[in-house]
């Protein structure tokens, strides 16, 4: 009973079973990694298991588009965390390993490697289950050609599929499904997207926004909106066409198509966290808190399985974006071994992207999820030098403000360097800037670099405006 | 008396003379023609006076620079409001006029252009009178070939002075001294660089921040930091050598050379405003409030002329930067015009630059306006993209807390987006956050843009650790 601190003896009851903490992790994407990993760094001395039940071990699942497109040279550089690296850090990594119940009196995983049973008792239980892919309610979506972009595997497998001159159609205009469809058209496939709303990135970028980017998609690429896909054609069990109907007109097209994506989103994994008595939110996903905890005294869960609260709205949110991921990742690692992080009391869902030579980026609450009667919005679009220097680049802002406080809540930008403009933004939520005092921020100015008054705050001149004039 | 409002008779007392109010001017650099723009935004009717003792209106001073190095092709693409912009405006400006006198009792300037005599009735003054360039004490210094660049004509005479293979000394090695270094090594001139302080940037970077840049200038540049310039020899009225000293082996060197830039700084022109009366601070600048206010009732003050104050430390603070004099213009004109704009409690002095392929910036109180044991600071050095993502940049980056507050007051950073990183510690400084709030930050991921974490937060994890390992 060595080497054990005091907390850990409070903690671990009637469990202990070893001179130290034990640490049990399911799931080995950027969430379970991640905890890993704080976990680590926080009890140098505990026992950390991590079960994967696929091939690999942590790697980025938002690099995939970009091992496709190749600018990534190979799939495998996506992992982050090679099985060397857990090694050192002493952490038991079980790849190819089912977890198939969890008994949560005991405190026991049962998990399966092949035919070999697996049993680990814990301290402490992480849930990194992710989520499953979501398909159209069409039939033969399980014809060969199509696929969905959640895996390592995936990846390999459309890489390889990908042959000169192919069509490729891809559901759903979000984030994955622009970076994408940009790839392909790269590649000198042709390439349609079919989305179900009205407009391309309708969970990013307000319409107007939205605009901005579809002006930017070459005239070869078809865009289809307010399209939903009906059917899928096939020959000799390849897809060959996929048959869409607009909503509003009921006009039907046949899309040629040899390589389908489907990009519609995903569902929370939670059967084990049900099976155990994790409550299950309104998103689909497990209910956390700001230590990462669900309602089950020592079980954490992170990442795409989980649900947490919009900073703004205080609304429940699935969690879905790389950077939310890892923060509840830091929080439930370093929790679970005993140490004490708190995350904000939402998140901002500060998310950005690239496509078609255009940055996108966004932070906060915005129309996108707020009532029109709450907020005020104001937009901007100016360059990123003084329009005296040559080079300067288009940018396009817009912030939004509670009507009543003034205080800053969200924002969306589309062009140069959009993605550390939005983090200025999302600072200014954080520290609870109203609008007048933000637009007198002293932002950096050189010639070759910025104006002397920037886009982030010359937005917030017209918003100040806005709001003074609504009194 | 139509078209008065309340605000003005009260103003205005004795001294109306027409139906509108009357703004005077002096200056129409950055400061005036800034002042003379929100001056009309803010009251359409106003009679607006702007008297400039040079040939040119409102230019970019810190495009200078890039003017003699050509990426600005034409010196007079500077000018960034014209006299028929000033027209357009309907705001009288005075150009090669010299304002000889100001009677602050009757309210009237008294200023002459070539031999004609101009007098001036005003309600509001604003004073935007500049600084003139500092020269080391030598002698020699009015030989050919020694400059300053303070203005469009030092621009446009050291252009033509150029020839291909010409040694360039440059003394002074703060912003303006390694921008001309940089353009005049890539025209392929000789370039020596001489630093009276123990490194670059003495004013802008840390030792070990500064370091950094010294060590991307190319060998062909030499550097001669902690010497001073102690004569100069000349060869029938032009200039030959820079004889200099260091100040510590007191080894004397020759530095052969065509061209003399000196860039030491500048001493603010105040002259018209002591004699009437302007409180003149220990930095020698008038001193202004938050409103842009000269001790003086109705007479304000703008730019490089003024003192104002630190944000962080409340010491007095020379105003030297283009953003800084832009946004006491917007509050002085503003104000002069019968609206009300209060700026922050002080400056923050956010810079940013770039020479030797390297983007610097910073922010705040540092190392360089701080005693060593009111803060804690921590650096990172990091990359601007996940490391499995071809082409990451370089970034360091150091951040400064409060010891006490555990607040972030401050921050340097060379490196990709050096300039919208800091501008995101500006906006955590504003607004009050602490290190263990700011490094929870969400900030916008990619792997294209930005890794999950980001440089700024990163360099505050470890920040976090410092300050709570000090307690």
């Amino acid at each position: 009973m060595k080497n054990i601190n005091k907390e850990y003896i409070i903690r671990g009851m009637g469990t202990i079973l070893t001179d130290s903490r034990e640490i049990v992790i399911v799931g080995c994407g950027a969430g379970g990694g991640t905890a890993a990993q704080f976990a680590r760094k926080t009890d140098r001395k505990a026992k950390i298991s991590v079960f994967e039940k696929n091939f690999y071990p942590q790697y980025s699942k938002c690099g995939l588009p970009y091992a496709i497109s190749g600018k990534i040279p190979n799939v495998m550089d996506l992992i982050e965390f090679s099985e060397e690296w857990f090694k050192k850090a002493k952490i038991d990594l079980h790849l190819n390993t089912n977890v198939e119940k969890i008994d949560i009196s005991k405190k026991i995983i049962y998990a399966k490697k092949e035919d070999k049973n697996i049993t680990k008792n814990f301290n402490s239980l992480i849930i990194c289950t992710g989520s499953n892919p979501k398909y159209p309610q069409i039939k033969n979506v399980s014809v060969k050609g199509v696929f969905t972009l959640r895996t390592l595997d995936d990846a390999k497998k459309i890489k390889s599929y990908i042959k000169k001159d192919m069509n490729v159609t891809i559901i759903g205009a979000g984030l994955i499904g622009l970076e994408l469809a940009d790839s392909f058209f790269k590649k000198g496939l042709k390439v349609t997207i079919v989305e179900a709303l009205e407009n391309i990135l309708p969970n990013n970028l307000d319409k107007d926004m939205a605009k901005i980017i579809s002006d930017e998609i070459p005239d070869k690429i078809k865009v289809f909106t307010n399209n939903l896909a009906t059917n899928i054609e096939d020959e000799e069990g390849f897809i060959k066409n996929v048959l869409i109907k607009n909503k509003e007109t009921q006009e039907e097209r046949k899309i040629k198509t040899d390589l389908l994506i489907v990009a519609i989103g995903t569902k929370p994994e939670t059967d084990l966290a049900e099976k155990i008595g994790c409550k299950i939110g309104t998103t689909d996903g497990i209910i956390v808190n700001e230590k990462s905890q669900t309602n089950i005294k020592d079980v954490y869960a992170v990442g795409d399985c989980t649900e947490y609260k919009d900073y703004i709205t205080g609304k429940p949110m699935s969690v879905g974006l790389g950077s939310v991921v890892v923060r509840q990742a830091i929080a439930a690692g370093t929790n679970a071994a005993g140490g004490n992080y708190v995350l904000p009391k939402g998140f901002l869902n500060t998310f950005t992207s690239e496509f078609f030579s255009k940055e996108i980026a966004g932070t906060g609450a915005t129309s996108l999820s707020m009532n029109e009667d709450s907020f005020v919005s104001a937009k901007y679009n100016g360059k990123s030098l003084p329009h005296y220097f040559p080079g300067g680049k288009k940018i396009s802002i817009k912030v939004y403000a509670d009507k009543k406080t003034k205080k800053i809540i969200g924002a969306q930008c589309i062009g140069d360097k959009a993605a550390q403009r939005i983090n200025t933004i999302a600072t200014a939520i954080l520290g609870n800037l109203d609008v007048d005092t933000f637009r007198k921020l002293e932002t950096a100015y050189a010639p070759s670099i910025a104006p002397a008054l920037d886009a982030e705050t010359l937005v917030c001149d017209i918003l100040d405006m806005k709001l003074k004039s609504k009194k």
